[in-house]
């Protein structure tokens, strides 16, 4: 096992050669794509990219990190976190700044902070910006940019997204180490739920029962917000669950994880207090066969719109097409939901030691299923991340 | 009690009347500003802004809205949240876009999706649009900023965040209700976490024993990441727990409530297994004693900067100004922390129906606390939200 406890907090993480690795590479292919530095953005929401490279995700605020094509990287934090980030950060430079602070933008008159020209100057030891990379535009806020735009009016600014996702799609083997813990957490967690669902729990008491168990598995958070829906929200591909009592007879849809380390894993399982009715019984079973099918298609070398097509193909052979909203992957790691997707549009090889999220899922008018399972790409197949309680679950 | 119980989906929420004033007083405000229409932003970790006219919040996905000076408003979500929408929301309307999609940027070429030109058209009557007032420019991201500066080049952007946020700083009767409620949900839950701290338990096992009396008290979602902080965690104003385990005589820092239709309530308590040292147990009473003064300086009219400065005088007063980082209140609703702040800079004057979390937190270099209440501005002074287990807490 290659988790390390952290001494200044005795929270899990991975090793410092990790941190190391990943940042030597950064900063290489940093100098490799001429720019003078990269600027990476992170919310609550998604904190994968700088907790990439420096082990801290934020609450409340966001937070952000330069990675120069020589020197020092610095973490960029709200003014309301400094403690927090020096107790958990792997990068020792952090500075504190206005345009990482809360949405609620308060002034903190008393306390003082840096600018976007004092974090690069410091970065770049005085040299002039004229290339930054921006990492994390799907979510980069307006002040972040309207900032670095204002701070240096003359700067080229590109997306430079690849840089970080790249190194992020092929997992290391401390990595996997990582996901296989916090997959096994999440099935103890399932193991320990299961018996415990009772026709009239309202959705939201369940998933208090869920919570418990994730932590008491080790978690250090929910991978995801955690998913227990009954009856006509399970044909939500997202949804939220709700007072609702679960009643005997209709679909129940569980999907959750224990984030570990800063890993999000998922599975997913619909069963059902009482005898499924059979339409439904069928539906879960093709959903099941679809899944075991879906892994079997999947090894090194396979363009992953050939799974697509192959999976498409097998629902609609089966007679279910209508059912079909999306499928049948989608990339897993810091995030649930990651790059790479599998769509009919991408055509990239799998390769070893990318990880997917197999995601079978199936709508009809009235309910949905989602079976779901991580696995990571072998030369000959998959290594299945998850699998426990894969039979047909009438409670 | 005002809340109703949705017949979609189970879920409780605030009566349609109540969305009903708030889209008409919206559009009004949109028309007196001489704007076309607004565009609200929010996503998974600050919801509040959209939530507030439609009740629908998301997860993986980001979400909008477009609120124009006549005509109807329209809800814009990801891909993959149709029926989760359809379910939830309060405006009928729901348009999905590629610019409101998950961070991990997926195709979606099987589905069919909404361009800013068409939700703009259609929500315009056809009329051009020449004057857009943005709601939410701390979270708006550069996809959706991007995208609507490209499909309109020529019209003018304007900040517009006081169209929502003075609505939302003023909570109505109906709204109070939902908060007295969340609020004696998360006391309840506090009530049945405090007995059950032990030495030995691990911060995170904590979290997961408040998650499940939270939802069993009735909570939709944890109102913030919970806080259960111990030892030298404890000085953190924002951090997240760890797999440390709790030891006698050291300081406990707790920090949580129960999430109601949209209404994110915190208490905040600070406790010790064992007796605290003399040291830390002063601290706790000055705390205390700052925190119940902040109370009673607090009413209509009172300038929130002249609080502040109370504040700031009495702890400096009982000789602790070294142990200050911020205070004492910040605004609350549907964000634990949301505007208005109270702030050395904020010379606005106390409102009836304002609410705040009262947050009086003191630092050292080894441990801090926090007592944390909610509180309604009243004509007299205030009237406590929150108050349970109040007592020095040494289990």
């Amino acid at each position: 096992m290659t988790l390390v406890v952290d001494p200044r907090t005795g929270l899990k993480r991975l090793p410092d050669s990790e941190f190391a690795m990943r940042l030597a590479r950064t900063r290489q292919t940093v100098r490799e794509a001429g720019l003078d530095a990269i600027l990476i953005h992170s919310n609550e929401a998604d904190f994968a990219n700088v907790r990439y490279l420096s082990d801290y995700w934020p609450l409340f605020e966001s937070a952000g990190c330069i990675v120069p094509a020589e020197g020092e990287a610095i973490l960029l934090i709200g003014p309301e976190s400094k403690e927090y980030a020096e107790d958990h950060s792997m990068l020792p430079k952090i500075r504190t700044m206005i345009a990482y602070r809360e949405s609620a933008e308060p002034d903190y008159p008393e306390l003082s902070v840096s600018t976007f020209n004092d974090v690069f100057d410091e970065a770049l030891g005085g040299k002039p910006l004229t290339k930054l990379g921006l990492v994390g535009y799907s979510i980069m806020p307006l002040p972040v940019y309207d900032g670095v735009r204002e701070a240096f009016p003359n700067a080229e600014l590109t997306r430079a997204d690849d840089i970080i996702i790249k190194q992020r799609i092929i997992k290391s083997e401390a990595e996997l180490a990582v996901m296989r813990e916090a997959f096994r957490m999440s099935e103890a967690a399932l193991e320990a739920v299961v018996p415990r669902i009772r026709a009239g729990m309202t959705e939201l008491e369940l998933v208090g029962i869920i919570q418990k168990e994730l932590y008491a598995a080790g978690a250090e958070y929910e991978a995801h917000a955690v998913y227990a829906f009954s009856g006509p929200r399970t044909r939500h591909a997202i949804s939220r669950p709700t007072h609702s009592p679960i009643l005997p007879g209709t679909m129940i849809q569980l999907n959750f994880g224990a984030r570990l380390a800063g890993y999000s894993p998922s599975v997913g399982r619909p069963l059902c207090v009482g005898r499924m009715p059979d339409e439904m019984r069928t539906l879960v079973e093709v959903g099941r066969d679809a899944h075991f099918k879906t892994m079997e298609w999947m090894k090194a070398g396979v363009i992953a719109s050939e799974v697509v097509s192959r999976f498409y193909d097998y629902i609609r052979g089966r007679g279910f097409g209508d059912n079909l909203l999306y499928g049948p992957c989608h990339g897993l790691g810091m995030m649930e939901v990651e790059r790479p997707w599998m769509e009919s549009t991408t055509h990239y090889p799998l390769e070893e030691n990318m990880t997917f999220q197999v995601d079978t899922f199936l709508q009809t008018p009235t309910y949905g299923l989602r079976w779901e399972n991580g696995v990571r790409i072998t030369a000959d197949g998959v290594e299945e991340l998850s699998n426990a309680m894969m039979d047909i679950m009438e409670l």
